[in-house]
């Protein structure tokens, strides 16, 4: 007889979320035309700004991160325009689905799906094959768990006064250092199921100056997702159309506890969960399945010779409620994914891999009990204990 | 610099709480006399019959389990009435000072701490120094983690026909079979934030016919807790007093998640845990506190030589804002205790032995990291596979 099982998200997005924000969100039955809802729309693009560490404005739309992206597409370039696309797993070809509903014409770095686009071929392209209007890629690309050097990318696009820097930063805030203003990331784009510990609904994204004066050029048809308009609503705390009232209210509250914390707490955090993933994964005779740069948002892991993923994942889910993700696409079966972006701690790792090291052993791939619970600990221990010692409080 | 720190109670009371009756609690807005609140009232009593395992009736009461505790002395005896109560704790104690409060005469059966009230002890007091008017005693001894056999106690009692037998059940119901018709246990009281997985403030109480006909003798004074008036009311969905709505209607929901999963299920599941958190603590050279007769409810665990459990305590707090509890009175610095009752899983405990395992390193009690959690992962495959086959959902 089994006994309680809890249901747990180890989901590169949805995230577990942070309960407080929820219960504010539940509990303010509000109006978006009103004085009290403009004053939250107006802190929490302030807010905003302090999680994506920029001065830029920052607009929000009541959509999935897709939505964004695809603003920042529609915005930016006009049909004909010539982009370049560097793309390391799904969503980095959904960065070319998009080019191409719009009509624009994109010119793509590809990597193998585990590795990251080579910024030294995105440089070779910038100079061979531009003038581009505009070069988009992932901070993190959730489907393959790497990263990739933006900060690099945005010192090589900087070069060119007519071409803006696109990053889908949708796992990458909150996860990775990212520096919209010193390194040049024109449009970053993030959405609020990941990092920000929330529900799904909301997209939001920065832009520079440079791109704005772009955006003032571009001739694609955009309403909805018009960043320009938001962007003159926003500074009234105002929206274009309904805004998700209740999803506003929960980022506000994330939002202000991140502050709380310190935006670089939670990037360290993130950063010390993924160390401590791999090293447990290392220990179970896993392979992580990126192959260099490995992104703090999320670990993809290999799984075992001759092991469907969907195994492991099963086992996970059935047997302990902790609900982990596949791989997309052709990736499905081969490799596994658990996610540090958002409201996960040192406790929530030692409980995930106690729990893998059982559903591996009961698929077939035999590993020793608490040996991977061990080497998340040490990399827990190397990472907090030889940092500085103020502490967020529990919550 | 430290990450997100999640609170995350292990105390013996109050428990983690099941969120979804805790939002049906806040989303219920009821008025007491309404046929709305009756309602809610007489399903919730007919739900703790099931959750006590028992035809009697069931009183309930907005207070602490102390309450319901005086409400036992107060219904049954008599100034100068002569009782048994058997004693192992602190709680065993609370027995002794509310027969004083009454004016209550106890003989007293009392066992050193961290060993069960010797059941042969109270066969030769109810041979040698009766008639008692009632026996009190606990299932479980929460201040110490020890267990009573009040079956063997139920089937002594029985062959008086003037002595009932009162069981503590506060930490017991939930965690231990107890069986009150087929036992003979005459009252058995709860309380709320144990494993019925809410907030305190609420108490409650089966009697059985024996316990009613004496509870019509008794002369002590009595108001608020009075069983009978309560019993009355209940059965028409009404109470005596003011109830605690709210944690009535959260009642109700936990009541009938329980039943869901089956009272049985989640015995087994904190025997479970209790047994994977006793090899956990041999895995690490940590004595049980209980020499014997461990509870399922509440693990007591000796601090390591020359150490103070609060140094321990007071690590988990800080580093992982883990909650355990501290020994009481004179136990206080000696022990600490992990709780298992209600809303725990197996998870759970892997978390809450991996962060023991550092924190116990940084005190000063050096163990290898992992090696608790592989004996208790193993606890868990051996409880968890070898039983039948059926589970309870996640949730």
């Amino acid at each position: 007889m089994h006994g309680i099982i809890k249901e747990r998200l180890f989901t590169p997005g949805p995230t577990p979320v942070f309960m407080e924000a929820q219960v504010r969100a539940v509990t303010r039955d509000l109006h978006h035309r009103t004085e009290d809802f403009r004053q939250v729309v107006r802190e929490t693009v302030d807010l905003l700004r302090y999680y994506f560490g920029t001065k830029n404005d920052v607009v929000m739309f009541a959509s999935s991160g897709t939505g964004a992206m695809e603003g920042a597409v529609a915005n930016l370039c006009s049909p004909g325009d010539r982009v370049l696309v560097g793309t390391a797993g799904k969503f980095g070809e959904r960065w070319l689905a998009l080019a191409q509903a719009y009509g624009v014409e994109a010119v793509k770095v590809e990597s193998p799906y585990g590795q990251p686009v080579s910024i030294e071929e995105m440089k070779r392209q910038l100079e061979k094959s531009g003038p581009f209007r505009a070069v988009f890629i992932q901070a993190t690309e959730t489907s393959t768990g790497v990263s990739h050097d933006v900060k690099a990318l945005g010192s090589l696009v900087s070069k060119y006064p007519e071409t803006v820097l696109v990053v889908d930063a949708i796992t990458g805030l909150g996860t990775t250092d990212l520096r919209p203003d010193e390194w040049g990331l024109d449009v970053v784009i993030g959405g609020s199921q990941k990092a920000t510990m929330m529900p799904p609904g909301l997209a939001f994204a920065s832009v520079s100056d440079k791109a704005w004066k772009t955006m003032e050029k571009s001739k694609s048809p955009r309403f909805y997702f018009d960043y320009a308009k938001e962007r003159k609503n926003l500074a009234k705390g105002e929206t274009a159309y309904t805004p998700a009232t209740s999803l506003v209210v929960s980022l506000h509250g994330v939002l202000s506890y991140i502050k709380e914390i310190g935006r670089e707490t939670l990037i360290a955090n993130a950063a010390m969960l993924a160390d401590a993933t791999r090293q447990a994964a290392q220990a179970l005779r896993l392979k992580p399945f990126a192959a260099s740069s490995p992104a703090n948002a999320v670990t993809a892991i290999c799984a075992p010779e001759g092991l469907d993923s969907g195994a492991i994942i099963k086992e996970l889910r059935s047997r302990f409620g902790a609900i982990i993700a596949n791989g997309q696409g052709t990736m499905k079966g081969k490799i596994f994914r658990l996610a540090h972006l958002g409201y996960f701690d040192a406790v929530d790792l030692f409980a995930i891999v106690a729990a893998l090291e059982i559903a591996l052993n009961k698929v077939g791939h035999k590993v020793e009990l608490g040996s991977g619970v061990r080497a998340a600990q040490e990399t827990y221990l190397k990472h907090v204990d030889s940092a500085e010692p103020h502490r967020a409080g529990a919550r």
